[in-house]
């Protein structure tokens, strides 16, 4: 073997490849073919491009890197270990129980920005990161996303481009492996990257497309990417499998180890244990913060009608005043969210994003990892437009902060493709994350402020319509609680509630008191993690609990009670939508929903009846 | 006044803001600006280029015209009045309780193939008509679709864009309405239709850039985009509110009933009645259907290890063979749903949409709207990226058979993120859908026929590795169903299970056998709607349940189990997967989760330890 120089870009191409068909035949899985086509892309980056210190991937001049196609995670650790990041020990324990070199990174990995392998993804969060370094940090760290060409098809990954292109993202280089070969056959274009670079450039990026296996020609591009200032795309055509001819540009073998992996090694010239010294970061400046101040969150009268969605976008524009880590996303509907109150006193801070909800996520996701405090706000129902990307920063342990507005079928005359009626559900199955849903504006205002110091993903539910303040300003919403806001020992009944319900409850325990019959009212504005002792007390003294919710009956505010209540002899009726809306007036809606005062008073008669037989 | 020819698009036109005007008004609210701009656009359209039986909305042989701005209804039902679709007094019940005329056009109407108003859906859904014209039916109609300027940031309008420039779609022309203004401020582009010209020409589209106030340039952009053998995409310039001088291009008009609708409509030329005779259809032709043959449904012999996606993937197959309307999509991983068998056996009749699940969706809304029967297939984990299409559907009434593989930790190690954990939640929370899951071939196969005869959304989730058959070949599973799998008046408890957890669920009722405790099982295979009554009869007799799912705790077959016991005092425990797992095999996997043989053991003897004190 001749002389190994690790910065020797060929020399290092051989030991990634190496080390990916390895660590591969290690596990008995994995996907070394989409490994070898880009190990000369990422060779040329690692050993003349990337700005990383690999021992303080907390760095803050750190350069970012992201693997949009995640499944080619052999290649990364591959990288790692080239890296001196990781050890040839863990490398081969790829996809082992308990290991850290997933099948698909994830932030397990100090040095995985954000969990990857759901296609589409990476990108869009890589846009995230740059326009972090541009706008937020103001560092000249430099984002480099691995993507493939499969993903392309991915309408996300075209937000992503419409996005950066936008804004000139120059910090910002994709770099597209160009295998054609998808999972189960040829992608749409092939090797057509003039295809992909008509694309790109008409999204106002700097293309250039190269063969992917000259490693010369892989330098110069990074070089003109570089110094390009808007966002670059280097399309190169690869051969999957390369270097191993018996699975090299051929069908049939994505995501799987190579049979024969010994004379795979051998023929990529053995196995080579080289440790690059990754070039320093630019720049040992700290990131730009803006500055914070006190907190004063908005107050609101006992009585009065503010909507919550009005009390979330005063108590974020001063949560913003108060902490110069809080950003605000928007997906071109602010004057609905409120998350305008935001944009007209922190403009700096403020993100649009149109209307592309997925980039506005992973752009919160890129953002939370640098640091910040993002809220993104959107309708209700159209983060369900998002809600893989969502799972993803689950996986990715993002911090987030989502806000929907326009719940329920209280919105009104606007009909079902408005109300969000599923998104308790879609929320409360998201690993980790905590929902609430508060009924007046001093709630959401102190929720609002509450979700800043939250970890995981965290959903906030907010009304159209105003809704009376019930609660004095500086009341305690711990998450995780509830307000027993009816209650004495005769109830005959427990009602648990949310948001607009909660109005409709109190006053139905109002008439029923009047019809002589005891009901208490529960308000448990934290749906996940329910306020299980309370209810679970309350349901001891009553043994009959009726929720009611403005959602679907599955996986929502009656589901989350029945949990709490799964190991307890307590009844549960739960009144929720369970008809297809139309177009009403809010109070018709609730009314033809049976989820309303009336209805709930007609329940719990029933309940009554029942009991006394 | 002068003479009214409805054929004149300048009086037609007129008469439609003058409808759009009164409707928002009698409404109270609406979308009148947005209306305004667009229709000059509808006028020629219905006025010379559409070509629809209005007394007959089921001809096989009308166009297609689907408004992917959905919040133009009050243009959409102003030219259903002007076509002679709906009285004047319809008219102004727009928004009104119980009208057909809802906020968002909904199928109500039978007008209207797809719901629109979440925005980035109707292109798609038009795409996939358009490819059912061209594929499937073979008939020469049209599709139509009128797009928002705003819209196009959406990621799925270029997933769309993408596959109708693939396919050719000569047939598809799509009128984009570039009024400038979204709802919160001016759009990215504002009326910079070159840029969109781009981006559509780099997809391969006809562009076609105009005047959208032009009435003569809007005839002759619909002519030559007719004699497009490539989709096209009329850009159109228009003025949002025009026509009223109060409101014409003019910042917070959106969504909005104008102050005065009286002057309003004076200014637009007072009100008209006239009544459009709109073209009949090219053709009277039949649509195209493949022929059908007998069912033979795949069989399995009892003890056999097979994976139930293979057997969906063989039923799919068997299924086509028997009926010509079974139709298959897929994005990208056929090879891994298994769709690849009815891809082998029905070319023809099978769709690659590449990674793009929210193009597949909206096909396959598309295709059932006229009269297909398709079958959309990804992994488990990926149907979170199109849970907005999902949730349309279900608005739009549509019935779509869609499966998800790869379900679960169970698939071992290619880690979290290509593990469907939220998706029984997720699909449970739709509304009207159906959930299924089966736990061997036999049932695998049957319930994948009994899908093509189910309405509205239905969801079928398969197992990656091979599991015991254990139902004879023939065994019936009606949906709604469940199967009692070990059952005695001595059961101490009842395990209910579904999918992959049914057989750890029989190991361990095995195992505690020898134990000396009885334990009931039941294969919930119906997860919704769920078998309430035998899950409540076995209740009945144990008193406490035991559920297992490798799924989230939140919103799958625990929370259905839940719901079907809420109004008794059975006792509930749930065993489901509650850390962020990692990669391990798929027996390591369950184990991690708590959800294996020994997790349920150790479970019951905890609940008969407890029943014993």
């Amino acid at each position: 073997m001749a002389v190994q120089d690790p910065h020797r870009p060929s020399e290092l191409a051989a030991q990634l490849r190496v080390d990916a068909v390895r660590a591969s035949a290690a596990a008995g899985s994995g996907h070394p073919t989409s490994s070898l086509s880009a190990a000369d892309l990422i060779a040329v980056l690692l050993a003349r491009h990337l700005r990383y210190d690999v021992h303080d991937p907390g760095d803050p001049g750190n350069d970012h890197l992201v693997f949009s196609k995640g499944h080619a995670s052999p290649l990364l650790y591959a990288m790692l270990k080239a890296a001196g990041a990781i050890g040839e020990e863990e490398l081969l324990t790829f996809r082992a129980r308990h290991s850290r070199l997933e099948g698909h990174p994830t932030p397990r990995l100090p040095w995985v920005d954000v969990a990857t392998g759901s296609l589409g993804f990476g990108l869009p969060v890589g846009v995230g990161l740059a326009l972090t370094g541009r706008r937020l940090d103001r560092l000249p760290y430099r984002v480099w996303v691995l993507c493939g060409d499969g993903e392309l098809a991915e309408g996300s990954m075209w937000e992503a481009a419409e996005h950066a292109g936008h804004e000139g993202l120059g910090n910002l280089t994709a770099i597209v492996d160009v295998n054609r070969l998808g999972q189960r056959g040829p992608t749409r274009h092939g090797w057509d990257t003039a295809a992909y670079a008509a694309r790109f450039g008409a999204f106002g990026w700097h293309t250039i497309e190269i063969d992917g296996h000259d490693l010369d020609a892989i330098d110069h591009a990074y070089r003109e990417a570089a110094r390009s200032d808007r966002p670059a795309v280097v399309l190169a055509r690869t051969r999957k499998g390369r270097g191993v001819a018996a699975v090299e540009d051929r069908e049939g073998f994505h995501g799987k180890p190579l049979e024969d992996a010994g004379q795979a090694v051998a023929e990529l010239g053995g196995e080579r244990h080289l440790t690059v010294s990754v070039a320093p970061p630019r720049s040992s400046r700290e990131p730009h913060r803006f500055p914070g101040g006190p907190y004063r969150p908005p107050e609101y009268e006992v009585g009065a009608q503010v909507a919550t969605r009005d009390a979330f976008g005063a108590a974020l524009a001063a949560l913003g005043a108060a902490r110069g880590e809080v950003v605000a996303l928007d997906g071109e509907v602010a004057d609905s969210t409120r998350t305008e109150a935001f944009a007209a006193a922190h403009p700096e801070r403020f993100f649009e994003f149109y209307i592309a909800e997925q980039q506005m996520t992973a752009a919160a996701v890129g953002m939370q990892r640098r640091g910040w405090i993002p809220f993104a706000a959107t309708f209700a129902a159209f983060w369900a437009r998002a809600y893989d990307f969502v799972r993803m920063a689950a996986v990715s342990r993002a911090d987030l902060r989502l806000v929907g507005s326009h719940a329920g079928v209280s919105i009104g005359p606007d009909g079902p493709s408005q109300m969000g009626l599923e998104d308790l559900a879609a929320f409360r199955a998201v690993h980790g994350s905590t929902v609430l849903y508060p009924c007046d504006a001093n709630q959401a205002a102190a929720l609002t402020a509450a979700m800043a110091g939250l970890s995981g993903v965290c959903y906030l539910r907010t009304t159209r319509n105003p809704t009376p303040v019930i609660y004095p300003p500086g009341t305690r919403f711990p998450v995780g609680g509830s307000r027993v806001l009816r209650g004495s020992g005769r109830d005959a009944v427990t009602i648990v509630a949310a948001g607009i319900t909660v109005h409709e409850a109190l006053a139905a325990a109002d008439a029923l008191a009047a019809d002589g019959i005891a009901a208490g009212v529960i308000d448990a504005y934290s749906v996940k993690p329910i306020d299980a002792a309370t209810i679970r007390t309350a349901a001891e003294h009553t043994g009959r609990v009726l929720t009611v919710e403005d959602h679907w009956p599955e996986g929502g505010l009656g589901d989350a009670v029945l949990e709490a209540l799964a190991e307890t002899d307590a009844k549960v009726v739960r009144l929720a939508v369970r008809a297809m809306p139309g177009s009403a007036t809010s109070r018709e809606q609730l009314e033809d929903a049976g989820i309303d005062r009336g209805a709930i008073r007609r329940a719990v008669h029933d309940l009554y009846a029942l009991a006394a037989r």
